[in-house]
């Protein structure tokens, strides 16, 4: 078990909330790829989304690229990406570094390292390590884009509303990418924020759930056991924080189904197969069939409240009581949509590189 | 990307639906773990769970193990588990195999191996390379209970009805072991079949939802980044055929709770550091914290039905229908309740090892 | 750490010297590879070298390929190769089973296993698990020569003589590949034989020198770190039982050359850039230079001689002596060199595919 | 294929010759060992040997680590190293920027690259990425001392003449870390001097033979095929700049051995079961056999030398020559030797932390 993702396109990632400095190293990109730091720092923004709901640190997220780049391309060895921690003032962490925030990785942090973990803001749990992983996602998308492979992903469902539907994937996508808060239907934006808001002046959090498409994937990318399409997805998404469960197509609503409803039937369409329906999200028997690939990820609310929660105190292991002040917002789901998009680049360059090799993107 | 699962306990999968033997290796179980015969045995008839609801082959599903056991006990050495083929009769996959059969991997198999597939029976694909799947996980669910580990699954949703919920995880989960139907409360059982007998006289099938809880594990168990104890386990999870959705604990049901009720609130009870709820489904941050864990896998309905659906034929690649005939489940819930449980204790047995070593299930 | 090589094309070997099968599953050969069978079985005839110098078990070493083949060609899906056990008189080994056989891994096995292990004829360390390992090399032979890629290996050394070196690679290797005794001066066959001879008449064993050669390798295969051409090469070539030591091109000799004459000088020729000479083997820096690629491999005696040896009883612990009979070779250094050629191909054919992916071989 | 190794003690290089900084990730330590950290900066001061015959970089090689480490102590987190560039005046490389340095890793990176490499110094492939390879070793030793296991490395043989053999071998190991110029014989020591003071006179390079020697291990560790002890350790130590053969124990040597003589006879001495002579350098079948660990490693000469060569040049591709001027040492024999000791020990430790588990080493 490895703090490390992939097997041709990989990416460790290291540091710690109130480290001096965060990062990511990518064993290999493909060599060659030229670098647009501006979409980099874009990503970086999109996944702070200072904005009106959010109350994540002011620091700027400047990145440095340390290794693995040479005028403006990629060698094709090992790259960094370096992120300095400059905003951070542990008080809020002191405060409550005798007890165990509920719902948070404080407790089994401390069982897993006995002790020894950096406890402040999360350490290397931190949200913050998505900043980097951020970042190496930037990369991952400007690589896949060489092939006209795209990925977005909105905000399906929040406090009860549901966004609308992709319909247009590519031009849906595109817009996506313009926004801090992705949403399809701008009607619902406002109402999205509000329930925030509410939620935020109540001392609150909320949750709510992402979709995800990725167009452009040819049919017969994934192995049939284990290493299937599902599985490789699946298994970097849910290193998200706050992703608590994850559904291809139809997903759950499988179980309210019958065959006849549920199986999508196969035809030529202008030469394309095609299938007539997309209930298994671009995916069958674990292997991509050429539609475009959907999933939706549920995302927790956040841990952190301004509320009275019971726990308890590490050192004397009595009961007690927790109110955790400090920054921290009402709802990240909008925040992990940067992420998710990241997490998936990185999944399916993985996959593209393992299958093709890497060169298979620059020729 | 493999065909293999594991770092530790490692699984390879072999075989065709219409070979002459399937099978898997495993590279390595500890040496020294005595071979319950038994218990491999009743796993392999529970997932075939030949049945009034059930028209799998009539092959007894005998297995041999031919390396890596010695005078009963495993030698630590790479362990194969061979099965026959003895029931294979290709007519109805002859009739159907110049087209993709909608929701299958046909299609899929067909561009990913180049026309090479043996397409019968779905090939490699087949639900069938399930049976030495069931016999690994057996064995791991063997090794597992020397550290009092079980794991468990019921049908928690099926045809609009829900099971109840485990309640004495221990007893439940015993319980279950002894069923082919497996479902907590009895007085649903006879509904669910009755739905499922339904569907079957409408040349339909069905899908629907497992619940699984795992018990016995410590706290600290999964990896901050990438390889947590949701992605590891969905991982595997997603390789179970048919499966297209996982959650934990409250899973998609978060996007409906606010921090304050979604929360577990962490407590010591009889000295033992306990959360009050378990909406995490027993895993905070990737890591496990103690609690049992807890997922939800929905299963789709069986894509095989004897209906008419619209497909194209391989050759012409011209727009046709088919009609599948021959032996195929309205519904294989139940069956992949037995595979859940292997793949879970796969998994398990795979981080535990990974984390202690092999031998810390001998000491 | 596994009993498994290679990222794209693994390699799991299974079985035991007394067990009833032994073999080898391979996940995953490129898909739509026609199988030669028969090179196949040339290849397990010449590992056994049935001749005059050699006393291996008499079966025929018959293969079968139960998964992963249909119609001729591989699937694609993992492949898995069987051979049966035939011969297995336990007689001889069940005399020393309370003993450990000297530069025998019976000590090792114990300590590691637990006791569990099959002490039956060296169990899973028997050279006996060297035959599906040269079926997996046949095969991969075959994927590689649609590259024109080519291994032959000869005995350069043996008893204080020198076998001649390569003239002409590609002559010489198939020349290599006619022989059960690989040796490219004829003159020094019947030499190395009696040599051979004498030791056994003596009761005693030796051992000798392989060198291979790789060419049709393009420059620019391999990792400048940890997964060079010979980190790579080096690590498969060592689990071939009875190599103790490695060079790649001048290897300990740069010991005693300087810069000026070790160096390969750089030159275009008719329009390709080659080395002068080939001190390096046809690797810098770790990665191919489009060079032969050169090494030699340094084989021990067979350990099992029939003279007496002190060792210790394994039950008592006390000081002992042992003296084995039954079939044993006095030399394995001409068999060895069959399975060189098979790890090296399988070697050679994995990097090439993590390099360019399977379906480089089929395009 | 990877610039990363390991399975749980997992190091991956990054940097170039002539970047800002150059580092290495490990994936990961046990939590709550202590760092030496004046034994890094020690052992980063012997592999510079910035001594009468070594005209290494003049900059100090401080180190920071950035992540993973807390109050003193390894969190269990992924810890990095940064080591500044800060020495880095490109003249000399600018010079021969557009001819490929013969036996240097020039061609075969603008061929693997496609010329996107950075060229200056070796970028990826420079000695000077070893600097942080030493720092990882550093840390792997201090771990491995928890367990009493020690690595030590001396230069057996230089220009025709050899060192002296370990003897005692605790007090020889201690003995070498005292040196940056590690021979066991004093009175060599100034003759091995000698002949690189006049090999650099002749503006020409040499190279030699290390020995090094693993105490501590317990008989066990390794695995029978693919990934024994001979196999890990090779794999890791041809990533070591100029390493071009290993062998272990008496290994090309047994080309010269009869059975008779070859073969470790097995005793039992004060309770303990040793063998009587060590032909094997500690490993049997692939498995650690409780006796010393000893293999040597051939050097090359350095390939830069300040004499005319042959080469191309690469953007005319027509016959040329080149001269190497700028800072080289006539030999690195002695600096490999640090870096010999640091993979060693991060291969074992790795190797231990995979068979025990991490906390192993901290209980």
């Amino acid at each position: 078990m490895k703090n490390t993702f992939g097997n041709a396109f990989s990416v460790t990632l290291f540091g710690e909330s109130h480290g001096t400095q965060i990062g990511a190293v990518i064993d290999c990109p493909p060599a060659g790829i030229k670098i647009d730091f501006e979409y980099i720092q874009d990503r970086l923004s999109r996944r702070k989304s200072d904005s009106d709901i959010s109350t994540e640190r002011r620091e700027p997220d400047n990145y440095k690229i340390i290794s693995g780049l040479f005028n403006g391309y990629t060698t094709g060895t090992p790259l960094t990406i370096l992120i300095d921690n400059s905003d951070t003032f542990s008080d809020h962490y002191d405060q409550n570094k005798d007890y165990f925030r509920p719902s948070h990785a404080d407790y089994v942090s401390e069982i897993k390292y006995h002790g020894y973990q950096d406890y402040r803001g999360g350490g290397h749990f931190s949200g913050r390590i998505t900043a980097p992983l951020t970042a190496v996602g930037a990369i991952a998308e400007q690589i896949l884009s060489l092939k006209d492979i795209k990925i977005g992903t909105h905000i399906s469902y929040l406090g009860g509303i549901k966004d609308k539907l992709f319909d247009n994937y590519s031009a849906d996508i595109d817009y996506l990418k313009t926004l801090s808060f992705p949403v399809l239907d701008k009607n619902i934006l406002t109402e999205y924020k509000n329930i925030i808001k509410t939620v935020k002046s109540e001392s609150d959090s909320i949750g709510g759930i992402l979709e995800t498409a990725v167009i452009g994937i040819s049919a017969g990318l994934g192995e049939p056991w284990y290493d299937t399409a599902e599985s490789m997805l699946s298994h970097i998404l849910f290193s998200v924080p706050g992703i608590k469960g994850i559904e291809f197509g139809a997903g759950f609503s499988f179980a309210d189904l019958k065959g006849s409803t549920a199986n999508d039937e196969i035809s030529v369409s202008d030469g394309k197969i095609i299938t007539l329906t997309n209930n298994n999200g671009g995916i069958n028997g674990g292997i991509t069939n050429g539609m475009p690939i959907l999933f939706r990820c549920s995302v927790k609310p956040t841990p952190s409240i301004n509320k009275i929660q019971r726990t308890i105190n590490k050192n004397t292991l009595n009961n007690s009581e927790i109110r955790i002040d400090g920054r921290h917002d009402p709802c990240f789901v909008h925040r992990a949509a940067t992420v998710v998009d990241s997490v998936t680049s990185i999944c399916i360059l993985d996959m593209l590189m393992s299958k093709n090799g890497a060169e298979w993107f620059i020729n």
